[in-house]
């Protein structure tokens, strides 16, 4: 009997997939995957069982996510679109690893994903799958079985005896870990409309947030956030205090237009507190050490990073490659930069580096000043020279 | 006797420059832009007059400054290190090209101008002009005069009956436009000092700004703002209604550590209520209407647009080029945009427009669904084809 | 009864098409493109009618080809990979948009093509139609016909009646146009092997071509060109008679690994004498005339551009974008290039232009010298000046 | 008594500049660097103490050259403008380098060179040593010294004694390393006047090269030319070799329009058989090893390498920076290019690979297919999507 490792969420989709499988003549061997989302994993796995498979597999990659995939975006800092600090993305090539690694502990034949056929989650677990294992067959039941509505699930459900949890569906459809919280479906389908504050989970309202300023410190270690307020901390516990404090304050939510790798727009709504932070902080202190080529530079890599993970391209060389370069240009990027979060905002206020560039002596205009202005007029001359003796036309 | 035209804003260096040159052997023509500093012009023609220049220009450039300078920049959404929105860089080759024209109607040989040898605003006058007409002799005086300090210029002004204003001098330098405010100096030299609020001028303190959110809806078409919540504005009054609106929030503070074209560091303080929210607008309307491939490839352009504004390279022909391309994407960049302005926070909360390429039938994961998910498997195929048949190493 | 437009070829391909779109229900319109590939259209014309065609369009796109098409590609630098000059990609877009025309004018639902599953040729008809009409049925025979090999299509001919070219097949698969001819398949098919004499047609042998060079003035205007040697050409002429020149003295010959859209490397052989020689002038005449920004910075467009065309995007915004870039920087793009062509080389030996920006008085090392080195020593401290004041690890 | 290190090449401007500077109260220490000239050292050395040096250190630096220099810019493909190998450019910082070690060495405060004003080497020569110990007094005689014309000079060496070679000087400035020479000034400063043949060294006319072509095969591991025709060479021996078969067959001549970092455009001529022959073929061996991704990606950055390595920017972060991103994509850059060497062409016939991503399975169209060309729709489809859905005007 050909054995399939399915990624399993719990939910109805990859529910119905384990009997659906099943029928399709599979042994199937569940994969649960604990990203930070914080849920019950043990009746998950029980729910699991219950429905058919044959295994189940819960794997804590909380530790490997920060590590192997969190931290590198954040010195990357990769954003897609200017908006998106990409949680999920940087999720999803992690889990199908360890789905190829189990399929192959278990000598299964087939993996299987409960991704629908019209978002990018379907691309990354494909893409990253194909390149480490290419013979490895791949399902994505949602895209292929023939159920045309939820509805038609829910009977398939209620025949073949499927646990479902019986709290009324949410008309959003979330994804949570360690790194952030992406709301979508809904009313938040029309631009037009205001997401309404029940979606938010992680962020209080900022018009209910603290009437004070909250000050923070956060220190960087060669890209890497170590310490707050002076106080060491491990990545993840710096990723959870800071969604406390972030949170807290309103900050880290985001509205966004966005435009899928299948070719269609979509409306996001995201809540990052901690991420935002770090990304503000950690793009301060690199305008403190890195020079301006090199800041310049890394912009545009940085947008390049972020396309690749956002596109499912995390396995690929030029991943590596990319991170060559990142891994080069945090070397000095230690140092303290001090924040002010209020009411949705999160301000720098300050940052201080071993590593600064900047230089009182030289960007002062008082009686410190050793800059010495007698070579403007030479610069000036050469720079405007590329634009002389032509015709401008 | 040579005639030289000074850029003349009324202050002790620009001041003691018309003297100065004067001793040098200059008949001294001062030329007073206004591009909305919202001076009393009359006083300081009248100072200058005192002082001993020849004539006096004072000449509105308000118009111009908002048809062919801000506007351009708000339509190639320029922001210089992602901070700078370049209210002064976008006025210096305004300024310039109005200076080069009064030479040639005074049949003046020379121009001359009051920055120093350190900052960006000496390169932006200057390469205009060279570009302009490169037979002109620039002056710097306070690049190459004899003071070593501002004690010895107020001391050559009393020696010179040099009608100095008798209030305490600013720790901060400051410059103003329509479009903007910077800051520098004092204790903003201090990176790690957070800026204290008397800086501020057109922005309130976001801790003592209304509780209760201001939403408004900002109309473009092809690119340029045109109406607040439904009334048509001309766009030098954009700029002013959006300054009042969003100063009294507190939107538009940016404390940001800069790369300056002559190689150094500095820390500079804005204040754009207006330009911050035009700029969010904007972008968020390009990312209803404009195809991914657009939005990605204009991100460059932007970041290319900002640098060759702030490195003062305006009359260049590049500088033509990337508008030819600017101006071909905002075709389309017609709608509405909805924001929530709060304590500091300017959120998008809503978008349309009649060019939108969202489109609910593809996005949405309900009944109304066309998206056919058949495609997907093939997509992603091919997709990640490059990356198979060699070898990972 | 649903119609098709067919485009047309005359091939076996095609020719099983139009009755294998019979069998499907069919109504077939053949669609004959001439893009210069030189062939008899009128026994093409023919054929497609004896095999079953209802009516059979013939269209000249020669000069369409050149004026929207290549000249475009030419003013852009177009040049994939660094080896391609798109000469087959160019094509696609125009006969596809001609194929939609034809299809409404017909009161056609459906245009198909004769294009493999793994090629590029496929995405550019595909995707120019789809952006023009996207309700048009397209379809693709050569994808999902029933055929597993040439033999069996030969039978199916056969059976059928159908008119096949009694000719032995060529090995290589050949596509040939204005301006360029490509060559794959066969022998060529392994990148170790040199390809043999007996694929070209444009070009001599370097061996065999003449042992003295010839020497041609090829001049500009606003980059396109318009006169060989002082004579004036329509641009089809030049294209014809440089690819006589150029032929005749071996020049043109590209031999590539390509990455195809389609994500897998092929091995491509071109011919390109006229391509070749107007790219390596138009260049050179840049060289002289465009600023070192503009030059920089139109390269990087440049193969944007190429990667476009290629994709088969012409028909996309960022296309129509770009062009107005490029419209811009070919302003001064005027002038003469001097050329000596020899077995095999296209050698740049000469350049001048009423809008040079050389300046043999800022150039030289000799007495005429208007250099100013004083500037040197300011330009060179404030160029190194952003590294230093940090440590560099 | 201070102490200043020259850089010496016993040509007129340098050996002045010794007893320029010791009538400015210097002791000279002359610097001369081996970096593959191929000129009498011993007879420079004693030129340099005749004329008056304290002291001549003569310092082989091939090896380090080629090692660090040239090959990393050869695993980057860099090359100026599509045309400048870069040879002169990369001696400059590894020379000025050693001058800085020296001067350390025997404690002087000064170091000096015997660059113009006008060209690029004095930009590298003093980035590359303000970075390096930015306290270092940099001193450019030619720059400011009272000379005003070539003749002074020689009646200002007559007067001094300093012993200058009888020898009718050129009316070219020429450079010669062991990665190329460079040739400018005389006729060449006209851009329409052919370059005379006696300007060249390293190679043959092509009109006198050999009737027959000659093949090589030339070995790279990790991007590392490392065999010709099967037997090893050390890297500075390949160089050597190839420049010897490459210069016989008339390969690797180029006459440019070039962008000086100091604003003007300047004439020149380069002579590179072995530099061209290895860019061609590590530019092939790429094509067949790397992925569609890397490759396009790796272009960018080639250009900013070369941009870099020309603008003097050698000893930056961002050299480190792109040097880790080129180092990571030459992992699999290991396999045999055939190159057919002709009367100045150098055409790739073959190349090979283990590490090859050319799958002749995937890219035939004989019987061998393995490509699945039902994915093609599908794909197509998605690829189309972003420009639907919208309004095209």
């Amino acid at each position: 009997m050909k054995k399939v490792v399915l990624a399993y969420s719990g939910g109805l989709d990859t529910s119905c997939a384990i009997k659906w499988l099943q029928d399709k003549g599979y042994d199937v061997i569940a994969f649960i995957a604990d990203v930070g989302q914080g849920e019950d994993f043990g009746a998950i796995k029980e729910r699991a069982l219950k429905t058919g498979a044959s295994k189940v597999h819960v794997v804590d990659l909380k530790k490997e996510f920060v590590q192997d995939y969190i931290l590198p975006a954040v010195k990357a800092g990769a954003i897609y679109e200017g908006k998106y600090l990409l949680a999920t993305a940087l999720s999803r090539p992690l889990i199908a690893k360890h789905q190829v690694r189990i399929a192959h502990e278990e000598k299964a034949t087939a993996i299987a994903h409960g991704c629908t056929g019209k978002g990018n989650d379907q691309v990354r677990f494909e893409v990253t799958a194909q390149i480490l294992d290419p013979k490895l067959e791949i399902i994505a039941p949602v895209r292929i079985w023939e159920f045309k509505s939820r509805e038609q699930e829910i009977d398939y459900a209620a025949k073949k005896n499927i646990p479902v949890s019986v709290t009324k569906k949410s008309p959003y459809s979330i994804d949570i870990n360690l790194y952030g919280r992406s709301i979508e479906c809904g009313v938040l389908e029309d631009p037009w409309t205001e997401p309404p504050e029940e979606i938010y989970y992680f962020t209080k309202d900022p018009l209910a947030a603290p009437n004070t300023p909250k000050y923070i410190e956060l220190e960087f270690e060669k890209g890497i956030p170590t310490k707050i307020d002076g106080k060491s901390y491990a990545p993840s516990n710096i990723l959870e205090t800071l969604n406390k404090i972030g949170g807290e304050n309103g900050v880290g939510r985001v509205d966004a237009i966005e435009n899928r790798l299948v070719g269609i727009k979509s409306r996001e709504i995201y809540e990052n507190p901690a991420g935002t932070i770090i990304y503000i902080a950690h793009k301060e202190l690199e305008s403190l050490v890195l020079d301006r080529e090199t800041l310049h530079e890394k912009e545009a890599i940085s947008q390049k990073y972020a396309n690749l993970t956002y596109y499912g391209l995390w396995e690929t060389p030029v991943k590596k490659q990319l991170d060559a370069y990142i891994e080069e240009t945090q070397k000095t990027v230690t140092g303290v930069v001090r924040l002010k979060l209020f009411k949705g905002n999160c301000a720098v206020v300050g940052r201080k580096s071993p590593y600064s560039r900047y230089s009182e002596k030289l960007a002062t205009y008082g009686a410190k000043d050793t800059f010495d202005q007698s070579y403007a007029e030479g610069f000036i001359r050469l720079w405007s020279m590329p634009f002389q003796g032509g015709k401008n036309v």
